[in-house]
């Protein structure tokens, strides 16, 4: 077994700390790499807090891992020692599934192994994520990453950039289509970039109006302040779209009354709680309220691709794991602009 | 001006009686046409209570309306005097909007004029509907029928025929799908039969057992009772789209789960209140929670030919004008298989 170095959570109460453990030795499919950066995402305090049930302790978060290879198995073809790597909150899955042969990993039917707070797929072997110094994982779920990007500001790519990239794609989101980006945090701050990118018109929504000049810099076309009521009612019917990255309880009727007929309202955000949608909100326009949920892998290394193509990145603030707690308190006030990273080397 | 006798509510607590009011005489582009028979939608009873808001008095409910033409404007070019005709749920448009010049006056982004409880577009004449014996209305908002179907049992079309049909035709429903066709009154007995037409799976989602014969009967090639916990596990992440023809309140969570990966809720019915919606049920497999309000003029003239190819109408039960308290009743129960008619000669 390999030794690893990380940072736990022992239970929902107490900080992370750091704590040992051990990884499975290389096998003839697996890479193994150093874990350079790891991006902080805010699922990460949900789940050390238990806030979303079944937690499995020790957990050592983290899916927004990137490193350099240090092993490989006798049939990796993928990767060679010194390639660099990342890995995002997918480690394995069935595989054989109708989702999973489409590359839909992440809505595999019989259950994908998270990254981290998860099982592999023995389901008993629990997973352990990227706040650690290396990590072990089959190639078909470790993902290339060119030189050509700041590799720290990759991380954040691999949940925060598949989130908001996958739907725009599923959806075909595009030149001529007028897009909202709902929030201006970790997630919304990589839909502006993609929707700006793929061609769309975009427009930041959000409650701070202290956001607006950041928004113009990340390429945003318009910036609404949602809680100003003249604003929100000039954007009536408007859009194709909403990207919807809000994580906190929000009335979706509102926003849908900002659809124009046919539009999509799509939630990559998970507020704690149930949200009261009315019928006539969706009847009125033919309106969808849809969900879309990380990304799959050929989608996520698409994504990538895309990226080193189009030369975007997250915004990132660099920190030393042991100012973590610091970290989690500012994002949770959502002081951070716009992605947490620890330096691995920290550690 | 023309003297019509009609059925109406002359407020929201008296019963409807007889009526007698004015069409305006045939302009050039009118067509008048001789009520034969009129539908009874679930939406008349809740527009007479006043139970959506907004409710004019007198009021002259019905919106699924056929009959005979007896007289037609110099420049009308469709229909001649001795032609079937039909109304639906829409007299007028902007014509000029977006919307409207594609076809979908149902979403006229000024307010199309409603059949009855609504407005011409000078937005002041009140319109009154087909619980009466003759009617006059644009010709581009008059439909054709066939003489090969049952006439009667066309009128019901004109709401519950298009608002299932239209969905069913924009998400492209057909072989090779699996469509759960949930509730099985008015709306949801059409579904069905457009459903099985159109090549797809239908299975009925029922709470009352008793329907199954029916179902099956009506092309259906499963059913389920909903609240038989087993039979309901049964079909979780089996449908591509849930047609959702209920008015009464439900849990959309519960049905979301029913739907595969990238699968479609679609509503057609309005509960009196709003659903809470998680966005886990959503995210978990890239679900969409649509809406859909019955359709535009090309679409319902499309789907009254498609009837006539198919030899589909409505299962309706005809009533005598003076029974319509009972009707009312006893649709309101869930006691009519599966939509009245006002059979007009009883006027």
């Amino acid at each position: 077994m390999i030794q690893v170095k990380g940072y736990a959570a022992q239970n929902a109460k107490t900080d992370l700390a750091p704590w040992n453990f051990e990884r499975r030795e290389v096998g003839p499919h697996d890479v193994q790499f150093d874990i350079l950066y790891c991006g902080i995402c805010h699922s990460d305090l949900h789940q050390i807090k238990d806030e979303w049930g079944g937690a499995i302790y020790p957990m050592v978060p983290g899916h927004e891992i990137v490193g350099k290879v240090v092993k490989v198995g006798a049939h990796v073809k993928k990767f060679k020692v010194g390639d660099l790597a990342g890995v995002g909150c997918l480690v394995d899955s069935c595989r054989t599934c109708d989702n999973c042969k489409e590359g839909l990993e992440q809505y595999c039917l019989t259950g994908s192994s998270y990254t981290y707070n998860g099982y592999e797929q023995d389901k008993k072997t629990p997973t352990y994520g990227g706040y650690s110094n290396t990590i072990v994982v089959h190639e078909d779920f470790v993902l290339q990453i060119s030189e050509k990007l700041s590799l720290a500001a990759v991380a954040p790519l691999l949940c925060a950039g598949i989130t908001t990239y996958s739907p725009l794609k599923y959806w075909k989101v595009g030149k001529g289509h007028k897009l909202a980006v709902l929030g201006l945090g970790g997630l919304g701050h990589m839909g502006v970039k993609f929707g700006v990118a793929l061609g769309a018109e975009v427009t930041v929504l959000s409650t701070s109006a202290s956001k607006e000049a950041d928004a113009k810099k990340l390429g945003a076309h318009k910036f609404v302040v949602t809680s100003d009521e003249k604003q929100f009612k000039s954007v009536t019917g408007y859009f194709d779209f909403i990207l919807d990255t809000v994580s906190a309880p929000h009335d979706f009727n509102q926003y849908l009354s900002l659809l124009r007929t046919n539009g999509t309202h799509i939630c990559v955000g998970v507020p704690p709680e149930a949200s009261a949608v009315h019928a006539f909100s969706l009847l009125g326009g033919r309106k969808s309220l849809a969900g879309s949920m990380i990304g799959g892998l050929p989608e996520t290394q698409e994504m990538l691709d895309f990226c080193a193509e189009h030369n975007i990145v997250s915004d990132i603030e660099m920190i030393d794991i042991k100012n973590i707690k610091q970290a989690f308190d500012r994002m949770v006030k959502g002081d951070v602009r716009y992605r947490f990273v620890i330096d691995m080397a920290t550690l």
